[in-house]
């Protein structure tokens, strides 16, 4: 009597919240300082306090009718006219309000954009491994097919000859996510340049633009100086889709964008196509009074040197234990090699001590774990003799 | 290269809007206090002043972390288990925090349930004329076929024996707003009554539940000690959807929640889909600092006693005037008999008196205009000689 596939991906908890109810229950059992859960990406460093001022400040001096009033649907002028500037003074681009369309966070940019592109059910969007495991979810639902390229467990950037394998005439689209979650890289200027190349290639090939969705949302939560290049300045097809989740420590409150420059073929189209979408899948606006908070922090973040401090500790720690783990330029995650071929066995086995980290098969790319380090430093200490078990399980056994 | 569907979607402009947008051109024109415009439901009275207070005291007390941070999909639980008890000590039911799932407001609500319920492109939710335009576009997007019941122009009450011929195996649910958006009216006992008892004999005749969505953002908006009654004590498969835009005048932030009663056939399956259709539609979890508002909020609402009072200064001047008007009941709309059989043309005439009215046409109701009161009062006053200009236009011409 209900939809069977809505029912499936309901009842089908993800393998990260399964860990986590895991390790609540477990600290019940043998007490919270000696679980050590680095299942969840859930920033744990505060909001700048620009956030919490921004709100006492409307709170206090905006009529409240104004603030809590629907916003028009591509959001509030003035929100999209401030960040049309702050990317042009930090992307040197020449961007309008025009260009962006507020969204509920970086998951409804995705399901929006998609649903905007999909023309019929033999589109094909192209996603990389690792990848983020929804993005298999946002695909189907927008009705196209998914094109998974395996990962390249040398570097982690792009295996440009399966990608370029993978691409026929019914591909749509590609998804990238750099920062990445769940490895940590940053796709380096080379593969960005490397990649816009291929696509020109192929769209010429096929006589039709292939869209590049570039999902941003670590895009400020990067390590040793590095920046994440502006991805529509490589390919003119790019449609940027950004969240506040992660860079103002706000992932509850539903605020993100989409970015649709001048410059993409079809641009008009696709930014009509986009304001349908939202409203065919019931996002009337995004959230009013974080709008205009965002408006007032923009160019702010949290405070990332905690995270750059775990960072550190961690790929330190468990490097020197033996552990290969892929050195992460951004995002919260250190991506580790699973010490046996099963990972899923692998996760179990660190379970025996207390340890919850996340098997990467769901992010295709099985023989990895996943290990969030946004938590508290002194867990990651203390978890380290629980590493150093693991690590002789495998010795004794072999 | 996009969907037409989305783009046609996206390019259509509803006449609410463009009637607001002209209002706003013609302000410029001949000056806003010229300018009449009833086009539009948004609130005009402020959120009541315990908002304000909640978002100050939680901003203040709570860690950032824990405010701004995810809440589980479905919703904070206590969020959930305050909401369950101020239902039951309100309708004097049963209800529990897993009987709710937060959403991103009413519109959220509906497409979450209806792809939730909709199992494949033969069924068909049935929705009564007059009805709020967008739910033929959220039925279109869970894949269904949008099946209307034409008016009952006499009461504004459900025409049952037009309903009774429209219900066939292919009925998965029936949509009802009351109080209703554009006509004002609340759904009688008897109303519900005659419904539940016609909706039980076609379940027993096709053997399979039919669910009755009732979409209640109007619930608390309600004149002359109205009461609207707790549905599913009527017909036990009803589910709610509820939305805090109207009632706490919080449009913009996005705020509401589906209700599915224990004893909603197959719930637990019903609430497990929905769990899956706000996942797949990129709904992660709903605003969580709102969440937390609208717990300390419960049972709050602005000052409805300023829409009462337009109500009936509207009502008794157009009536006196010789319109006829619909008693309104609840809502902020009064729904007027057009002067010609057009309504379209009837809106553009009463166009050259700046008077912005807007013909019920989309709602399913051709005849008609809706009249918007959510305006400040001393408008309503102004406006009164340009509705009587309209009134002697007609004159004139018979």
């Amino acid at each position: 009597m209900v939809s069977k596939e809505m029912h499936e991906l309901g009842a089908k908890r993800s393998v990260i919240r399964e860990l986590f109810e895991y390790g609540k229950q477990q600290a019940a059992v043998v007490g919270k300082e000696n679980v050590y859960d680095f299942s969840i990406g859930n920033p744990t460093i505060p909001a700048p306090k620009c956030v919490e001022e921004s709100i006492i400040e409307l709170i206090k001096t905006v009529d409240p009718v104004e603030i809590h009033g629907y916003t028009s649907a591509q959001g509030d002028f003035e929100v999209r006219k401030g960040l049309a500037d702050y990317m042009n003074g930090t992307f040197n681009c020449n961007l309008g309000a025009e260009n962006f369309y507020m969204t509920c966070g970086a998951a409804a940019s995705l399901t929006i954009t998609l649903k905007a592109l999909t023309v019929d059910s033999t589109d094909e969007f192209i996603i990389i491994a690792p990848y983020f495991p929804e993005y298999q979810v946002f695909i189907k639902n927008a009705g196209a097919k998914v094109v998974v390229i395996p990962a390249d467990t040398k570097s982690f950037q792009i295996q440009m000859n399966l990608l370029e394998e993978s691409i026929n005439s019914h591909t749509k689209g590609i998804i990238i996510n750099s920062p990445n979650n769940p490895s940590g890289v940053v796709y380096s200027e080379n593969t960005l340049k490397s990649l816009a190349d291929l696509l020109k290639k192929k769209s010429k090939e096929y006589n039709k633009p292939l869209y590049l969705i570039s999902d941003e949302p670590y895009r400020e939560i990067v390590y040793d100086g590095i920046k994440v290049p502006y991805v529509p300045s490589y390919y003119e097809n790019t449609i940027v889709c950004y969240s506040y989740s992660k860079s103002l420590s706000l992932p509850g409150e539903r605020i993100g964008y989409i970015l649709v420059p001048d410059c993409v073929e079809n641009d008009q189209d696709i930014y009509t196509a986009i304001c349908g979408a939202g409203r065919s899948l019931g996002y009337v606006c995004a959230p009013s009074l974080f709008q205009k908070v965002i408006l007032k922090c923009m160019g702010k973040t949290s405070d990332m040197a905690l995270y750059d401090d775990n960072r550190k500790l961690l790929y330190d720690g468990l490097s020197k234990m033996g552990y290969q783990c892929v050195r992460p330029d951004g995002a919260f995650y250190l991506f580790v090699k699973s010490l046996e071929g099963d990972s899923v066995k692998f996760s179990e086995n660190a379970k025996k001590y207390n340890l919850l980290i996340v098997p990467a098969d769901d992010f295709g790319c099985p023989g990895y774990v996943r290990v969030s380090y946004c938590v508290d430093p002194e867990m990651i200490k203390r978890s380290f003799d629980a590493f150093q078990k693991l690590k002789d399980l495998y010795k004794t056994e072999k």
